[in-house]
């Protein structure tokens, strides 16, 4: 794995300012090229190249001592990329020609065999489904363990009893656990998209050649294995111009990022002064550079953000593909520049959120002190009424009535006095206040998937197993 | 299902134009009202409820006659939507207000009874689930349908050698079959993306409520069962705040679209005057208003810009989402505007492309006139040398500098003199003519996934079983 | 103006759901058709005629005769049209042929000349600008209306001070007037970029035929004028297939879309329970169809939502755009598909805000007894140590660690007593007190475009003249 | 400005695939930090910061000395940025607090004071709308290239009468001049858009602080003249939260993109074997890495790309700010991520589209061997029927059945004889040859904007002057 050696951004050297000032025949240089973006495949390109010569060997297009000569020369070149000494010039366009070049240089004629019955086409295929398969293993273990540190929370602070919000406005109570599973419901749609994803992905087109295939008696099922594919793609022109595998793995991160930017709202809101409900470590918070005072959720909102770049990634990615005609365009190199910024922005999040997550506090204090307001047990009590057997639309109307009555009173439901009940409706009787406050109305929640308690256990029950 | 009863297009009566003259409150009561796109969902709010009232009546909430009015009650505004007669005063908002409202108009007492333990929020939920299960299924069955199409013209008329393109310059020769089947390769990964997200949406969300559930005893399993659901949904909040089973249909649809657009972008050039490989049905062209020469692929046209459409659709829904607070949030009204036309328009061009591939034709004889131009047995040719133990590095130059010779003086490869070629390398025999001219390049390929015969026929197998 | 003559929305009569189940022929047709969305167009389809047919008269290539018969039938289509009474059989495809079609039947001969030099392209292209134009023109009073009435209220209940913020969290004092003014700037840019788009697409494409232009004596300029257009487009290559002032107009329906889902975002925000600042009419809510206490600021969502939507056209619009060839594609007949509805749902939105604009009160109570929770003045404190010679990153730091202090007590910053003051900082004095509190704070801004007292009446004069 | 001083790509050593591989704490930190993109703008900081101080110095908020310390700071800032030496902790976040930092470090209590009236909300406005400024001066300069190298191929191979398309199907017969000009239209469009931006954004955010202003006496109207501002913003929390224009800016890079990718697209197919019309210079072509013989037009396709690009950018930056409350809000550092890649790109595009132009040639020869093919001329012989009288449907309908009668028997409308015109109608004439054959055809076209060489010249005439 590469390792960040220097203090200095990439932004320092080529920036977006210094691209604007280059002379033509640098920017047309610049613009042919995407080593600034495929050279993260190096690893992938190494290992496909691997396995293409083990199998040129296996059918006697490579003698042994070829393949021990590229063998030895593909190992020397990844360990010069690993300590970041390869040189790679511009004008190689792309990391296949760095490593192709560079292993000529080194191994002579040896290396002038690596690209037998391989086209760039079918090479760049396979190390992008390399990668994307790598990014979905990662993806799917930062979804897992923000789950994870979901579920603790939900275990450790969730049975406090909050208020549960529709269109912004206080609807009924819930425990606050409910609240954290419902995003764990969001990141395991993500979770089984990915890997729905993977499995789409996982086979090889090596030996698709540029389009059509090869007259040489390559074993695809030879590198198919070697490289841990399922399998090898079916038709050549298909495997050498899909990239739905990217373009799926940058709706999986669209949607994860979607999810992450409802839970950021949710969390930016309520930690605000008013609502005060959520209390954020200091480490996911900055202050101003103006103003004394703040401490501003600032990672939850670079948090949402990230929901913007991936749509943006994924409208451009399939704005790219549009309209492309058969097989393989040069439009397609630009692929990367979607779904690459995506995968690491939306891995980010998933690490970060998993720290603001396991840090958060619930301000219990706070949320109790006002947990009655907002008539939260309005539509328990309206269903008290059901029992008692007025329809429900009936019911609804009665409860309205009392709860404008209470409200111009400055009063909750529960302080109503029973005449006044009685006088909107004669089915009330004392027990109805077994059914209202937000602690009475939580607890009598019945159907599976409601918010109370008994629900929460068995929801935290799945999950443990499930997140094992 | 609902019929077209007039021949005026809804365009006329209540145009965008016409929305432009509207008073304040008129364009109020508009803009509140979804009308205009869920009046769709009818079929699925009666049957959701009345799966809810029968189950409503087993745990003893519903007596059997109410059950039984209730039940008459929906049936009779099931036929007036069917003929078309229900009236829907855009006050009521939405189609569950104007069926619920009709409903206890006709019903009375029993009426008011069927929204117990039910909200908008858990109910439209599920009419929405239930709508994109019918629409998975149709356009499940239209991708197969088309599919089938291509692989029966790949049958017919696939055997024909065409060159295959990249960078819309001639690459290899490959069998006209082999094009064919890349598209239905594409397909069926739409076919598997449909699947999944049938899948995954296929659990019931009745019973969640608003946000928190509720505190009667509903049998939340037995609507699931009646519905034909799988399952039921585990959490109330996320349930009722969830749609990315829309936005995963919405990107299923983007994904036809992209990929019917490429096969349209190459058929399109491909009956152009000067390529005149395909010949379209008269059914599928049109003319000019001015230009009486004129015969278009105006449906193909049609057909990729469905892709912009559908990509729209998806950044749109997305950006819907995005930052959206738990839980149900009036936003979530529009996101039919964006799935509903996806599906029907990709849903049409899935059709239409199935027409138009079933009537197409490819000009034989226009391909093979001009299938040597453009050296598509170039790399043959240098596989020739690969064979001859020449590295591939190597041989590509020689072909390479021989190709530049033959331009030169109008020639194609398989016309070189043999001197000539041994000039360039001395490998060269009189046997590489076997390896020259399209015919012979497409008789050589090897590879599984190849665009030869054999592997065109192992093709046409496998689609035969799995489509049948 | 066609005026809406019947209850059912178009969606029950020819659905999403019902374009599902139409068969091949049926969809065929509907595919091809775009009477759906510019049937809109009839009365600039129709003045666009008339003026051509008016030229040709004046050139020439029509009688007086023809014309006064070419004339009366366009009328009496116009008169149809606007009754809802001319049939528009699909078959026609779109709006354009239906009236040529209907034109030939009523005046036979002289209908036959109408389609002299011109082209469904260029024709189309005029329609597209006019209505452009005209939409344009509805849409800058709705912004202009919108902004006068949030000049209304800022002049009315915009002295009040309330706390401004920045990430959610409580920043500095403002007066309310401020921040209302700052939607007035947002919507001050949109108006400008509509008059930009105005200007732009102002020329009349007509006379550019199909691509080329005709061989007859068109004047160009003739028609231009007649049709109020500034001049006329210079290429008739680009004239056809130029979509440009579509892309524009989207662009600025989704900026206007943006500025009002931010206002709206606030809004929800500030009229939530724990919020409390701002009242909406109960014309702008609606209530819960389960939980009886409900008030929801649904208009508001569902603004906020009209955001998605304009993203999703424009993004659409650009992909259906890009990589199209010269010069007409039939792509292009969806253009409107995008356009016309982020035209209809931002006129609705900006009509709908500006009522809930003009009925929503500021809660002056609530604000005004937490107008001092969130140390709004400690930048205030900190720019009094300016005055007196601290550096600010020094006095930044000071005030700091008095906010912790003040906090950690339960105290306001003006609450601290002076010699705790002094022990942070020998530069207080007891006048700092002048500097406290968000009145006080509000009374001291000095730079134009601050948010007190003069800069408020500065601005709110401005706005008066420039909107009168 | 910053020059790159290294040949490996920024991507080896900090890559996309490095990202996935850190430790929490890094991917936070790398989370909060916006250096990779915004030291970008050091020298636009720096500007900012050198008008500010100079403006406290005038207002008496600075000492002389204490301005002439900070100068001398900020001016060995520049050159260590200039020099790529100056270190950039990722910790600082962004490049504001790199040159803050460093500035206190050299300068002491001087550089402490540089902050005073001033919140990272302005400065980053400021910063942004300076960049954005040289952004759209670089821009328009490159547009301008761009249709000035369009312009004089137009004028040295322009006269050449070539066929135009529309639905890919040849049309009616141009200049070729003509078609180029097409495009310059597009980027004059592009031009007036950018002078629009540049127009709407040349305002002074500096002085608005944080979000509501400040106590402190600043002259926001020096800073904005010294800045080369033509004014200064209005209102402070719009100052500090506006984006307009960067989504202006972001609209008009994907404007443009969208218009390279037609030029594009019309010129990777016309250099296709199939049409041949256009050569590219071999500079702007690659070959491949499999097939000997291949020349393809990447460059071209990479512009083609470049639409996507910038159509995910501009939908991704509206999806950011759509939503987000008042005022300032973390979300907007990624503001540069959408816009900065997008003018980059879109620049790169301008540029290298330059040089593809200028060294572009048609090829005469093919294009005039097929110049009858495809009937170009029917228009002009349906023109020739309405100058006898013939209703133009009528006129179109005859050439209509004459066109398929020439196609029957393989014959141009020109060889058809006389008996066989006069037959389908009797007004048909000697005379109509001279309207039949491409060359007849382009003679005679008439209104101004017509592909004719008189129009042509006019045009050519009118640029001359525009792009002088």
């Amino acid at each position: 794995m590469p390792k960040s050696k220097k203090k200095r951004p990439a932004g320092g050297v080529k920036s977006w300012q210094a691209r604007l000032t280059m002379d033509a025949d640098q920017i047309t240089a610049a613009f042919l090229s995407s080593l600034d973006v495929d050279s993260s495949l190096w690893q992938y390109d190494i290992a496909g190249s691997l396995a293409h010569a083990r199998m040129l060997k296996e059918v006697g297009l490579l003698t042994a001592g070829e393949f021990r000569k590229i063998n030895k020369g593909l190992m020397s070149i990844a360990r010069d990329m690993d300590a970041g000494t390869l040189a790679m010039p511009i004008e190689l366009e792309d990391i296949h020609m760095v490593i192709e070049k560079t292993l000529i240089d080194r191994t002579g004629q040896a290396g002038m065999k690596l690209h037998t019955g391989r086209s760039r086409n079918d090479q760049a295929a396979t190390d992008l489904r390399l990668w994307a398969r790598h990014s979905i293993h990662v993806l799917s273990q930062a979804v897992r363990d923000l789950q994870r540190a979901l579920v603790d929370v939900a275990r450790h602070q969730g049975r406090l009893v909050m208020p549960a919000y529709t269109h912004m406005q206080r609807a009924q109570p819930i425990l606050a656990g409910h609240a954290l599973l419902a995003y764990v419901e969001m990141l395991d749609r993500d979770h089984c998209r990915l890997a729905g994803t993977l499995k789409r992905l996982n086979v090889c087109p090596l030996g698709s050649g540029a389009v059509a295939g090869t007259s040489l008696p390559l074993d695809r099922r030879m590198t198919a294995q070697l490289l841990g594919f399922d399998g090898i793609t079916r038709n050549s022109i298909d495997a050498t111009s899909d990239r739905d595998f990217l373009a799926d793995l940058c709706y999986c991160c669209a949607m994860i990022a979607v999810h992450l930017s409802r839970w950021a709202e949710d969390w930016i809101i309520q930690s605000s002064n008013e609502f005060g409900f959520v209390e954020l470590s200091d480490a996911y918070c900055t202050s101003s550079s103006m103003m004394p005072q703040k401490k501003n959720a600032d990672t939850l909102e670079l948090i949402r953000a990230k929901g913007a770049g991936a749509i943006g990634s994924l409208a451009g990615l399939l704005a790219l593909l549009k309209g492309l005609p058969l097989a393989y365009n040069r439009d397609m190199q630009d692929d990367k520049r979607f779904v690459m910024p995506a995968v690491a922005a939306v891995h980010q999040a998933l690490v970060v959120a998993r720290g603001i997550v396991a840090t958060a506090k619930f301000n219990r204090q706070r949320i109790e002190s006002d947990i009655n307001a907002g008539f939260l047990d309005a539509t328990s009590m309206a269903e008290y009424l059901v029992g008692k057997g007025v329809p429900f639309r009936k019911a609804h109307q009665i409860v309205g009535r009392l709860v404008s009555a209470a409200q111009a009173n400055g009063k909750h439901l529960a302080e109503l006095p029973l005449p006044a009940l009685k006088a909107a409706c004669e089915k009330f009787e004392s027990d109805v206040r077994r059914y209202l406050g937000a602690a009475n109305v939580v607890r009598r929640y019945r159907p599976e998937g409601s918010a109370g308690l008994a629900q929460l256990n068995k929801q935290l029950a799945y999950w443990k197993k499930e997140l094992e």
